[in-house]
């Protein structure tokens, strides 16, 4: 089998690398032509067997799109794209549409195992037509962890079916996150009785309830930095649990945790409060209460 | 009516005041000897026509505890003690136990209305004997707001059903004020749309489902500071909030807007977040993504 | 000043009377034709002075939009539509484009008061030209509360700032309502201490920090119902908290209480709850908890 | 070694029995004759070599006092008590205290695993003193998982160390699951777009960020009933949790996700919340919203 690759990023890197030792032949273009096995989209397209299928893992949103669209333009009716990157499900309905125009065809990939999916492999979730996600078993196979084919892939449903599920994946994941980090600040708070908070982490790892592979991963960082004093309590949110939070809103399902993660995030990036102002200036209007004047 | 006042601080001396205005007798002592009627509590307690009424109003705590101790050894069967501070509610059992084995009568009062006590009046919840709370309507007539006396007192329960009231309304006003706290952080930050931030909420103060008391000392907040800019976000708590979640969490009863406000203070206090520290590490592992590292 | 008035339901019917106590004339068309001053909106339309202005009062969503582009064919250039409903803020950006093409003006006005408005006035939050709002001003006299004017309206900003105003106020609202309900359950659980609860809610309007026009609202069904047991806790939502939710997700503003106020709503409406059906799961698999069967 | 057991239930009875496959002799007693080695503490006691060890394996709370309380009087001056339950933290201080006096030692061990910790062993978080953990390396060896000992065990600090952070563990644990069930719900939710929500849990167990033993125990749970359509969303909770709310609380540590997980499980058990009959009655208050009557 033999595909073009678009963006060969931390991501795409690295899954032409696993896609290559399992035979799969690959065809790489990125904006960085330090990378790039070809030229331009052109070359790529032009190096392609026939029926082509590209697979595009760029960032999502504006990137994503105009790669689509792009293509588009340049391929053939039977041609296959598909998008592995994080793009919003709702993007899904738009790029098949646009494809579906000139005939070519759409799968939709959620792609989670970050920068240990070369080695570990990668978990999948595909939205799309049953005919070519079977078409495409091999280069799924070959990105998918060892073990059982139902263990790290999953052929969800049809186009956006991939993208929602890790959607899903990835609001659960904030809220996992927070989890131990709510945990972590219990156990560093009372460093007068835990003596030993990243033994306790590493304890956890095997026999416990709570034990996973973001434990282990804990466990890593607290063996770099036993209490994270280098690291900053400064937090980013690429979008998907944004968009986990307006599916939950839009359908009506509580998501008290994966919502708290989120705000946590936003609060964990202000440098002052602008909401917390407001309740020290309430508190101070009612009850005299002093209040701490900004610095500037 | 003549009573014994033992804190004359910010709460105590208004108090003093507006019920000397009501024309009560009051003697008042503090730690303070400038704002004293008498030198010591022995004076004070010689002062009192018996039965003996003495009201407490220090912080809650170890100094009440101790102030009732104190006066547990000093009076005499038949006279009252009333807790009108921000005690824990368990606090009233030991208080009423400890002044019962020597026939002393005790009523605990949660009183709410900060600085503006004096000028408005004080709600008042009261718990403890009926006889008690008889004897001293003339008291609570003098501190409750102008108005149908249901509408600014109540006689709730037994000793303790003050302060737990008390309690539960200061857990309310936490999340009152986290509330208008979101909804302004919402306005500030889409100030490309909403020209007139203190404008709007002066504007809530009439008609509106959000008009309170709390929304009337957020304007005359932003009229003083409009856009906050010379506050901290940085918030106390003084310990009701805390009793409430404990209630809360005791008793099985939800109170996610309640505990959502406490921890949204805890936070404000912050330096930097253990928790969100551990997030930032967790996301640099599985994906690469860059921490800021801490300035020290 | 004569204006044309279309939606004469709850809000809309309300407010013709009191448009027309002050001395506006008003001519309303509603789909019922019981309540209607003219048959069709052709007649509405001819009855109006030019420049004409319709204030329309039907339900946020398709129904406004509807009415929006019908009025956008069969209005003149220099004329003025008003939408006082519920829409969403982005709505207006739509509708004014949508007018503006042919000239006609437009202006989103938030009305807060509910049932209460006939009586009270109503809180008005105002987007749109500074012109147009000025020569409106009769009409925003006639419908707001008495007193300052400053306190029961606001021209928030351009077109949408109304509406967007009128969300954030929803959103507070729905926090602030979740905040006293938590309350009433924490005093309500502890029935043994709490000798009185209608009591204390009543004794909090005077005096206290959490004294609102909710409290007085919920000190009334209390009257009606002193535990509510006539009432079921099933709460529906109309669409302005989720806004509010999505606007802080995309503006990155932590809404903790907000949302917890939403999600206890979507939680309220459900038979059995999903979530709770995995979690409960989820014990019985690992520390052989029974789970309650379904229909037992 | 040979050591007494008290309590065989379904952790002590697979603990004995996980303890003698490893070559370690146990005497056990419980209140259940058909399980015991010995007919009474007694006997127990006598069996024993000197210095003792007794492991006691009962409920939390006054059942796990009163055993201790028991073997305070009968034990020698150089025994060990181990309290291997869901103790809370603070009990363990009243333990050690009531021990030392008859000279008798404490640990205490916070043991996790459930039922599958017989196959799997037990995590063991380990409190007291290094010279008796040392000692009783034999017995933590056997109980524990297979691998590095420190993955499977922890000596966490002085007494209390352990049950204190078996309750962070098992706070954290809470909103593992919650969150696991948040996206359970969303997936769920959507069938529309997914059309196989088990096989998408079950594709996560490989290579994706979530990946977890609480992940691996809802795909075995979803085998069984693959839409727990025959389970009730109703959950228990046994204190740990709400003792970690009460230690943040009172250590001002933010826990958004662990609290939003206990506040989930509260409202499961509700048959009707008297919160959101509030917000019903608020609704119908000001804007005439319709309620639902209780049991039509």
């Amino acid at each position: 089998m033999h595909i073009g690759l678009i963006g060969l990023g931390k991501m795409g890197g690295n899954m032409r690398t696993r896609l290559r030792n399992a035979g799969i032949e690959v065809t790489g273009f990125d904006q960085n032509p330090d990378v790039c096995d070809v030229a331009t989209v052109e070359e790529l397209i032009a190096a392609l067997p026939s029926p082509r299928t590209i697979w595009v893992m760029v960032p999502a949103g504006k990137i994503t799109s105009s790669v689509v669209a792009d293509l588009s333009d340049r391929l053939d009716a039977g041609d296959l794209v598909i998008d592995g990157g994080n793009s919003r499900f709702t993007e899904d309905f738009k790029n098949a549409e646009l494809l579906a125009a000139k005939g070519i065809d759409y799968i939709d990939v959620g792609v989670s195992g970050g920068v240990w999916g070369l080695e570990n492999g990668y978990g999948l979730m595909v939205g799309g037509s049953t005919a070519q996600v079977e078409r495409l078993m091999p280069v799924f196979d070959a990105l998918r962890p060892e073990g059982p084919r139902e263990e790290g892939f999953v052929h969800v449903g049809e186009v956006g079916a991939g993208h929602y599920a890790k959607m899903v994946h990835n609001g659960i994941e904030y809220a996992l996150m927070q989890a131990y980090a709510e945990g972590f600040e219990l156990l560093e708070k009372r460093e007068d009785i835990i003596r030993d908070v990243p033994g306790t982490f590493k304890a956890w790892q095997r026999g416990t309830v709570v034990r996973s592979w973001l434990l282990e991963l804990l466990v890593r960082a607290l063996d770099e930095d036993d209490d994270l004093s280098e690291i900053e309590g400064y937090v980013e949110d690429s979008g998907e649990g944004r968009w986990t939070i307006e599916e939950a809103v839009a359908n009506a399902v509580p998501v008290p945790t994966i919502s708290a993660s989120i705000f946590a995030r936003f609060v964990s990036r202000q440098d002052d409060s602008p909401a917390m102002k407001a309740v020290a200036a309430l508190r101070n209007q009612f009850g005299g209460h002093s209040v701490k004047k900004s610095d500037d």
